[in-house]
């Protein structure tokens, strides 16, 4: 069997080194930034470098695209973070027509192809997205390998996958932003001593700032989404304001209470 | 050399054991939960369990009070979360001129003394807020017993340290409720299926419903600056959301490039 990557991260090369491991197969890669490719190759993620496009598509069963979301519109299969505008912007031609949107939820703390590792997708979802054009015998193939990674896929369409991970994903990294600019703003003020953060703010605001190339296309491919989950959460705060400052102890409880049980349920649900 | 602990909980417990590592002290013990301060014995935190208060203080040449924020006014010494609605509070009597608030920015994943460490305070700020009627030997001595016990004290005052928590601590826990429940409602809405949350949700929502009797004190003390800091990160959400809105890459670049910087100067200064 043999799998081209494009694009050769930690997503990249993770699903490079999951394919040789797992799949036994032969992988191709490559990268607009030649260097990442021959990094790719060097940490055993790909066999070898397609020196084009075509010639590391050549033959390949499987194309995986993990490129940005901004790359991703001229390639055949990918595992970016939005959906919606993708597949709406795909020519209806016969290679096209294979295109599977994918999105695997997996990550790490590092981008980079020099912290890919085989197992960076065991037990995690997939989402898959099938289009009407996507043939089925494609869809299956392409099930079937994210299930060989060591994945769980799962079908959903476009706008329901991008809807939620503004929820769960991109609002997150909103409001990590946000807090790290108000902090950095207090931190101005009392300028005589910086606050001692302690680990709250820390997981809290772990997401701040990540890989700008990569958020800055998910921010603009998602922004209806996104925007309306910001809005939301807005509210949200304008509503805990509200309670916290009536001072009233029982208003506050069930407030904090309801948060304490909904975490609770998403955990048990989710992870 | 003695030293008094009341509440024992993971704060108390782990300054009873930090004090008998590092500073050879006898320590005694009270909680108004008998259980507690007996589990504190168990695990050896606590050389001796008094069966009131007033037993527990006698001889102690330092007191720690460990309990929530609403039980301190009526005791001699703090490492409550919040400093300023207390120190107004206390009477003027000798015993309370010796009071001196203190805030250990220590944590830790789990409550309970049965997740006490002596390590936790190593190297971990340690605020305490002197008054006027704190006498400066009474400060020189509780500064160094901090420091004894592996901490860096520093003196700020009250207003200033409950502005700054509000900032870093108070604020961060609001938005991890916010998320949780704007989560917990988008869950019911795709009833079909729960979203997969992945690693940035799961850190961004890690302090979500922290230790509710411990959380309505201190929402319930500092609320005017905790409301105030709710109000900043509503407005800059509306800020991100006209920015995400607009879809003009570089503003949306320049946005996320400085939540970068922020985090980074943030970091560097104080982790």
């Amino acid at each position: 069997m043999r799998i081209a990557v494009l694009g050769v991260g930690l997503i990249g090369g993770s699903i490079g080194l999951a394919a040789k491991r797992r799949l036994g197969a032969e992988v191709v890669g490559y990268d607009a930034e030649p260097a990442n490719a021959r990094r790719g190759a060097q940490v055993g993620a790909l066999d070898r470098v397609g020196e084009t496009i075509t010639e590391a598509l050549e033959g390949a069963e499987v194309v995986f695209c993990a490129g940005p979301v901004g790359a991703l519109p001229a390639l055949v299969a990918d595992v970016g973070s939005t959906k919606r505008e993708l597949i709406a912007g795909l020519p209806e031609d016969e290679r096209f027509g294979r295109f599977i949107g994918g999105h695997p939820i997996a990550g790490a703390e590092s981008a980079g192809v020099e912290n890919a590792r085989d197992d960076l997708f065991e037990g995690a979802r997939w989402y898959l997205t099938p289009t009407e054009r996507s043939g089925g015998v494609h869809y299956d193939r392409l099930q079937r390998t994210v299930a060989d990674l060591g994945a769980r896929p799962q079908a959903i369409d476009p706008e329901t996958h991008d809807r939620l991970m503004a929820t769960v994903s991109h609002l997150p990294h909103v409001i990590a932003n946000v807090l790290v600019q108000q902090a950095a703003a207090a931190a101005v003020e009392e300028s005589e001593r910086l606050p001692e953060v302690g680990p709250s703010f820390r997981d809290t605001t772990r997401v701040a700032g990540a890989n700008p190339a990569i958020w800055g296309d998910i921010f603009s491919t998602n922004r209806e989404a996104v925007a309306r989950e910001i809005d939301g959460a807005a509210e949200r705060l304008r509503e805990a304001a509200e309670v916290i400052r009536s001072g009233d102890g029982d208003r506050v409880a069930a407030w904090h209470g309801a948060a304490r049980n909904d975490r609770r349920r998403l955990l048990e649900a989710d992870l």
